[in-house]
């Protein structure tokens, strides 16, 4: 089978053997922003090649949102992998000769029953629940919008969005903030370092984070923190303000998924907050997708 | 005398008799950033005319700034007039013959110990200490950058910073929540409607800013909230984080400067979080100057 993860920004394919083992990969910044309304057939061919062939194909992500290939629906927390296949929307071109299958996203609502969504994450997460242990599990999938996911024995019962990623990266480009700091193309990647850590610790004081930000000014204007650790600094606040806001109280490991740095910087910001984490297979997503095909109605045999 | 209170992006000067009172005022888009590297004097006498020939003229806002005339210093916290004046720097041109007084700005220091800084809302709140009753008070100067400040009997305590009316800026103008909203120039204008109200019932719920941020997508996604009403819901979620964090508890009137739109919706939030609110004269920095004036030293005639 053919697993695809089409975000806004990228796309991704991976070739799957029948035990779901990932045999080949392919990626290309081809998001679903740079295809023309219409052009998703032709757009997943060229990325796919020759894999086009090949069946089933499934897709997560953002290509199931209205500004994708079909607008698939939201499942309902809770939810596990059949919940999640039921909703799977098909699309199908050349005259019905070719079909791929486009994975839902899923809702839930919050303790004062205000909506949130994801798409794409919960592929992630069925695919990375098979290597949690049984019981109570909490997930991170941080990034433009962090999610905060409670399992409970494979199933997703409710999450969390913080939009820290987007938020810095507004704050970064167009705030006063980013003035302060060196052009984005001359700064270095954000590590653990001792600016993301006075940022952590920073969002442990009194003042709130709209206090916070100002302070990151103030503090660079005083000459406390050197323009070149200053994105540093201000990832520390926000990440700082996340985990204070959403980190769950229960204890037990918090499991991570996301690109290596980000990953190692979240596993850096809880271990400061006292929790341990474990940073899972980003790939989780190829097998959220192949779990998903075995909930697939048998195919017809039109091909 | 002339007062003249100049901003990153306007200007604006008053003519003052001998008493203080505002006898002729002039404004324009002329603030700081617009103005090339000495080049202070002309743009000065352009935008004052003829009033260039009284003296003396005392500037107070972002002209004080590393990007404006001269660097003035800070104050620090608590501070009077008096202190204030101490640290006013003059500047001349035409050999001497010309000259200006810039005021200085103000510092504190937070529980944290960490920095905070104001530049020209100090001069607007010495003008508005006269309209205050004596002993304690809260004053509240909403914007780009909003202080809270505490006095008493005149003297400015201490304040903090709250970075709600640019974040607002960004997250409208650059995030995945403005791509939801009407453009900028189609919106009404942001009232204490019931999509703002909304809002500030928000930020007291769970989940903190970074997820009600994400929140405001999801109810748009849901057709919770209308796409118009977006602006007032984002502003009211972030004007009730900023009241959550930073209005001091103890009791009393919280007496606001802004101009009278920002005024009103302040006034408005600070009702629904049970507290009275007085809106004072947004010409106050006019008065600031005057008091300010009066601990020039005496002019020794060169003119």
């Amino acid at each position: 089978m053919i697993a695809v993860d089409w975000g806004t920004s990228s796309f991704r394919a991976y070739r799957l053997d029948a035990a779901g083992r990932i045999r080949d990969r392919r990626a290309a910044p081809a998001g679903i922003l740079s295809v023309a309304e219409g052009g998703f057939p032709a757009a997943l061919e060229t990325q796919l090649g020759d894999w086009i062939e090949e069946t089933p194909i499934l897709m997560s992500g953002m290509v199931g949102s209205r500004q994708g290939w079909l607008e698939a629906p939201y499942a309902d927390c809770p939810a596990g992998a059949a919940e999640i296949a039921r909703l799977m929307r098909r699309v199908s071109w050349e005259g019905g000769r070719r079909e791929a299958w486009i994975v839902p996203g899923l809702a839930c609502r919050d303790a004062a029953a205000v909506a949130d969504v994801m798409r794409g994450e919960e592929t992630q997460i069925l695919g990375a629940a098979e290597e949690l242990p049984e019981g109570a599990a909490i997930l991170c999938l941080p990034g433009t919008h962090s999610k905060w996911v409670r399992l409970d024995s494979g199933r997703i019962l409710d999450f969390a969005t913080a939009m820290t990623g987007e938020a810095f990266a507004v704050l970064r480009r167009h705030s006063i903030l980013g003035r302060l700091m060196p052009p984005e193309g001359a700064a270095a990647a954000i590590t653990a370092d001792a600016a993301f850590d006075a940022g952590l610790a920073r969002a442990g004081d009194p003042g709130g984070l709209l206090h916070h930000l100002f302070g990151v000014r103030s503090r660079a204007l005083f000459g406390e923190i050197a323009p070149a650790a200053l994105p540093a600094y201000l990832s520390g606040v926000l990440i700082g303000r996340e985990l204070a806001d959403l980190l769950p109280h229960e204890g037990g490991i918090v499991h991570i998924i996301a690109e290596p740095g980000l990953a190692r910087l979240y596993a850096h910001a809880l271990a400061a907050a006292g929790r341990k984490a474990r940073i899972l297979d980003p790939d989780c997503v190829a097998r959220g997708l192949y779990r998903l095909a075995a909930h697939l109605p048998k195919r017809g045999g039109h091909g």
